[in-house]
């Protein structure tokens, strides 16, 4: 077989992968939205075998000796000039699928997917009944397994731990971010404790009646706005709002709404817009390859919370905008100045719920979770004393006593289904989007004119240029030296932060 | 291997296989209802893949020894009284569809697929333009890759038509279904030119403007008034009508709006919940297993039109149901008589549309179809020749001149997709409904007062215990059999229409 032979069968594996990986991804989307109650069992089995035929399919056959006879060019890619460097960048991002997929024993995937089935049906039942105990046992299964993953794996860089972060951070180990979140978490907790000796915003006009349907016919309004393609995309309702990608040109975000609550549903659409903007950006040489895919976990957030936070909590988004929510809700809202609104939309109140948290505390929320799951992970940490551990460093970080365990570590779903390494994207996100809002508003001085005209054409022009058009052919490390010149820094974020939250209250 | 173990690897290919269809049914459904117009081609990969995947699985692996090993059963499974009747039945099912499977190459399976996709397309093109012509050569295709079919299948009665007609109804050949058609088309043709001279029932009052969200909300009452399970399935809108099963406990119907016409939404919702109450009551031991089906392609319509028609046509239903309906729609209806409504939706006016035809010329329409579709597979019938002789039979079965192709030969889908053999589902199932619904009355004497006090339950019951509990365990005759005693007849449904138009008209 040629190259161009093994390439093209390499490519055929990879797009028929990638379209089980899509069929997937439509029956989950399905399980949020629309699959009546009763059909979730048989979903389940329909998902495993999906899953297990796209497995299987990936490492039988002969992706492997494909692999081995490109060898020397996957080995080491970038030093063959005789493909051309998209070639080269798919070979190392098929070899990296095929190791990971590999190297786990079929029985080993087998018992993880049924335990983790189980693990997070205890944690949801433990959750309901404030019962920490119940689930301890499912928790240390859980922990069994990832390391042992990460044994496989067998690329940690220093810890079992590392090897975990690797999964949704390539390139990024614990002692780099536990670096990045010591200083982190220094700026922000002495923020947040002058905050909460301010005086709150007045919100009491958020706490009207926002009928449903009305929120609902606004979100098709803001996601014209913004300049998401409805041909290629849509909007639905679920429990948790979240992003996926069924195809090129089928990337779906949902929201949820609260009747008496406006702002939870506007700011999901925003925040899952930035996710489906990225998904929908990778340009047409990527499509249907496994280049298609964010940078990495955080390279992901970064795109949803510029978008939600930068943009979306900015006054001069309102500006251009909240005519058009008054227009919808004009006996709510109508008197409301854009300046108040703006004001309301960034209240700090910092809470013990994560999902809830504004955007000084969210980060501490996430540093807490990243301590406690390194020393899980390490062995150092035992499960039992979680809940005890956690309430300190709830006092420590955000001044608050968390009275049940429901609403204290057993408030995310992650542990359960032995997600470890995957909390910190989303403070590395926030930094990643800084550093990229910095360097756009210098690339675009006229930007914030343009936004409060509702322009967003030159953003998501900047945007694919610089950032969607490398998918995942780049490591987040590279992507952001690429795009700023710059390695992770914390102060652009800390500076953003603190200017514009002492502007606010005036401190 | 003992024979429990092969039983029992067999019935975990059959479960596979299911999940398959079933994931690929999602998929499908998707495609008609949420799927991004621009998510179109993509969708269209993923399903190929998928079903090239179940039927790749069927056929491979150890399906075909396995059936072999448990050959004297499968051969005459009938005769072998060591397993229980419903493994010897799930084995002559299975054996079926493996036959049916692994008779047609794999390259014939992918060339007929292609042409039909391209056929398909072509015909969309033709009937938008009204360009019978560019049809033809697609239409010729079509032909010769259903007759390689037949001749691949080898199971044609008599007859390559026999053949195809076997896929939708097993044991019914085209001699027989002639047969019954002729005295069928006398009957129906002499009825429709005497109500023809009648005056029409006035139906003003359904030109009015019925706005979608209420005719939208009142179907949610509509399915629950007639016992419609929402825990296992759901209601959605698409350009045309159906009904699928996306698992054992995930029964999805459609139906569509027009603003103009109240009925169209409702009879669909009706004639779509007679599909789902049969897919959603196969008995618990048919659950997962390819004996969860119906009998035949008839014996659903015979569900779904009994639902829509014999019920939801009926004055009995209307006396129960039309306070709702004019509840929902005070203005439109609130001064008419539930008399008037039940005149209005028993209209009879032919129309050059199959989909559009009432409950006497319905028939007509399949007819015509059945009687030219046998010519072509037969090669007696030029396919140039179609669009005159179409018109002819139009002419003499429902006295209208069909003035152009689109609304006449190139109406419907079926040939395009090589469908050939399906049309004679839909009249067959008129009469088994028939048959069905006399035996029902006699064991269920106080029927009508039930329907109009709104209580379906003993219907329901009937339903399960008689139709419902056999899947396809039965062939479609069998089951008549074991329900009414009686082999296929068209007085019933004669008796029937005469009685109450003929009431209806005055005549």
């Amino acid at each position: 077989m040629t190259t161009t032979e093994s390439l093209e069968k390499l490519h055929l594996t990879d797009r028929e992968y990638l379209h089980l990986e899509h069929a997937a991804a439509a029956l989950r989307w399905d399980q949020e939205t629309y699959l009546p109650p009763e059909g979730v069992a048989e979903r389940a089995e329909q998902l495993a075998l999906l899953e297990g035929i796209a497995h299987e399919r990936l490492i039988t056959g002969d992706t492997g000796s494909l692999l081995e006879s490109l060898g020397s060019v996957s080995a080491n890619p970038r030093g063959d000039e005789s493909l051309d460097p998209l070639e080269r960048d798919f070979l190392r991002i098929m070899r990296r699928r095929y190791d990971r997929a590999v190297k786990l024993p079929a029985d080993f995937v087998r018992d993880a997917a049924r335990a983790e089935g189980l693990s997070q049906a205890a944690w949801a039942q433990a959750r309901r009944n404030d019962d920490f105990a119940s689930f301890v046992p499912h928790l240390k299964t859980m922990i069994g397994f990832s390391r042992k993953k990460a044994e496989y794996w067998g690329f940690g860089k220093e810890t079992l731990y590392d090897g975990l972060l690797d999964i949704y951070e390539p390139g990024m180990g614990a002692q780099e971010i536990g670096s990045l979140f010591t200083s982190l978490r220094e700026r922000l907790v002495s923020l947040l404790k002058k905050i909460q000796l301010c005086a709150l915003p007045n919100t009491s006009f958020l706490k009207q009646d926002f009928p449903v349907a009305g929120q609902s016919a606004f979100m098709q309004n803001l996601l014209d706005y913004i300049g998401f393609n409805r041909g290629r995309g849509r909007l639905d309702t679920s429990a948790h709002p979240f992003t996926t990608t069924l195809g090129s040109d089928d990337i779906r975000i949902t929201t949820r709404y609260f009747q008496d609550n406006p702002l939870s549903g506007i700011f999901s659409v925003i925040h899952e817009a930035g996710h489906a903007f990225y998904e929908m950006g990778f340009p047409a040489e990527l499509r249907a390859t496994c280049l298609a895919e964010g940078a990495s976990m955080a390279m992901h957030e970064s795109q949803s919370r510029f978008w939600e936070n930068i943009i979306g909590r900015s006054l001069t988004f309102w500006e251009g905008f909240f005519p058009s929510l008054q227009n919808m809700f004009p006996q709510q809202l109508g008197q409301i100045k854009t300046e108040a609104f703006y004001r309301a939309v960034n209240e700090v109140k910092p809470s013990l719920i994560r999902v809830d948290a504004d955007e000084v505390s969210y980060s501490l929320h996430i540093i807490l979770r990243f301590e406690l799951e390194k020393q899980l992970i390490a062995g150092e940490l035992e499960p039992e004393k979680l809940p005890d551990i956690w309430r300190k460093y709830t006092r420590e970080y955000l001044s608050l006593e968390s009275e049940t365990d429901k609403d204290g570590v057993l408030q995310d779903i992650h542990w359960s289904t032995g997600s470890f390494g995957y909390f910190p994207s989303y403070a590395l996100g926030n930094l990643y989007g800084l550093q990229f809002s910095q360097k756009l508003k210098s690339d675009i001085p006229d930007l914030e004119n343009l936004i409060s005209r509702g322009n967003f054409g030159p953003l998501h022009t900047w945007l694919a240029d610089t950032v969607y058009r490398w998918g995942c052919r780049l490591e987040p490390a590279e992507l952001l030296k690429k795009v700023t010149g710059d390695r992770i820094k914390v102060n652009p974020f800390l500076d953003y932060i603190e200017g514009k939250y002492r502007k606010l209250y005036s401190i």
